[in-house]
């Protein structure tokens, strides 16, 4: 199995609902720094498992509708926690139908699987992976 | 698959029994960075894979039990040498049983495996990974 | 000359006020892995340059009153842009003022700077140094 | 499962053929921080997976036939684009030969699979796994 | 004193002469990862060193003119080895000239000096600071 | 200003004296990656600070007389606390002497100074430096 990450970071705010969230409760806020791999059990013709210029556009492009903004008002996230494994959900799913829209190219259609990666700290992340 | 994985850290004194340790048959140490992953398949009500407040906690604890000690005195690991490898294992045991203890919160029950990898310097890690 | 880094974080939301801000003037947030460093020419009686526990401890208590909070609504802060310069000038004083209470303990009287670093990303980060 | 990785590097220089490579279509190079993981589902007697020594030195033996050259005049590379993918598939085969041909010691037999990650930058990197 | 610092990288070619070198004289290349440090001893009435966004164009557009190139074939470089040292001289130099030409914004005329790192492996790095 | 860093790594025993140092004055270890950086205000006339490969290679050297042991059995360290700090000084006067003794070449006979730094874990470390 091959695979292909690019790396890319958000800064956002959010609350969470949630005793277990303790202090997070209140209005806070992180950057992510966000890893988006790429699968595939073969290789391209051109001896790849995706187009990385065009793997960093849509990351860029699927991040910037989250960037610099307070997720808590997003109606995308309404009466959802946007705990980073939630946050690793959407993004990996976004990158999904990228792939599927031919965003990624046509080679991407070759991909089997997704994973998305969100580093909150130096001692903190949380991963998605999910098949394409 | 969703994952959660929190960072910490021991320094520790052991040796090592047998010619393939070379140099490291003599009494030396190591800080082992300490990674602990949480897996699961669906997130829990809280969109979370496993409270990071109490895996932090848990870490901590498991991680108490070594620090700052010469593991070759250590009753535990009488005659088993404390490789990289076996105290990954070692302390994924602790943890398993920490869940299983409900240490980890009533949630956790829902996770389906660990993993921890102990970094030994900036050019040698090791991991071990089991379902609970 | 002699130093001594540890290293901790926070998680804040913040906005900006000014157009060089661009889209940062939305409110957003940031986790900041923090960096104290402390330095002086010649080491205390013991052998270090500062009491490791009290360093860490004191860097988290006055990281303590940043921590999971949004900087637009803490008075510290009225009519200020909280950059991360700002900010790392800020942790700089606080811990400043620890050592002159005596908090570092007695050995800190013989520090002769302080160094702050504040990592916004993997791609970004800010320092500010002053004397003792 | 087990894993041990180590770690090493390279410096070459290299062109890619066809549209997608855009500007890397130049002559230009990289440096790939490789890690080489080896997995097994059980310890050796000596309660390791692999003699790190060895692999650390069949790594760097391996790596010795790539680095400080231009992959372009390489017998081996002739009609391949060397991206860090394929790049990747090739280190992981030669590091499966050293093991089938006992470079890694006796005990490497009870290997399972080998997994290869080069990093080219710190915003990409790409990874090969394979059985053994 | 404060300061900033952005991370970008370039991929390029090139080739040593003299016997310092060792097989460092045959075509090779390397990853640089590269970070601009901008200084100031106090910050701009927006509470900052530099427009960060503006130091990230710049920054850019400075490795532009090195990325994916053969340094051997550039006439900027004729008889000139391009060490590490020497490429973050040569970037310095460069950037020093984007303040100079007031391509970072008015504020940074207040700039006090630049320090340039390229990191070319995990274990190997080069610096060059100089005044504004 | 011109700098030059390798990296590498020693891991060891020791224990420490003083009620400063809590749980430490059990025996116990660390790993320190090792930091040594190398400095001058102009480049030879190869272009460099200092061979990188010589610089590596008395890097090793030195650390080859601490790796591997209990340094509370060396009698260099009679009487003294090995600290983060006081093994900093230690390895950059090693340093030191490998210059004046020629083995770092004679071009680094222009060095102005070394600096060492140790990291002990991913949230602390130590540096000392000074005038050659």
């Amino acid at each position: 199995m091959f695979s292909v990450t690019v790396r890319d970071h958000i800064m956002i705010a959010h609350s969470f609902r949630g005793e277990v969230f303790g202090p997070a409760q209140r209005l806070h806020g992180a950057t992510f720094v966000v890893d988006a791999t790429f699968r595939r059990p073969e290789l391209d013709a051109d001896g790849i498992v995706v187009d990385i210029g065009l793997a960093t556009e849509q990351l860029k492009a699927v991040l910037g509708e989250l960037n610099y903004r307070n997720l808590d008002d997003e109606p995308a996230f309404a009466g959802t926690n946007t705990t980073t494994e939630v946050l690793c959900r959407t993004i990996a799913d976004r990158l999904a139908e990228a792939v599927h829209g031919g965003r990624l190219g046509d080679g991407a259609r070759g991909l089997a699987g997704i994973a998305v990666t969100l580093h909150e700290s130096h001692v903190a992340w949380a991963s998605y992976e999910r098949a394409l």
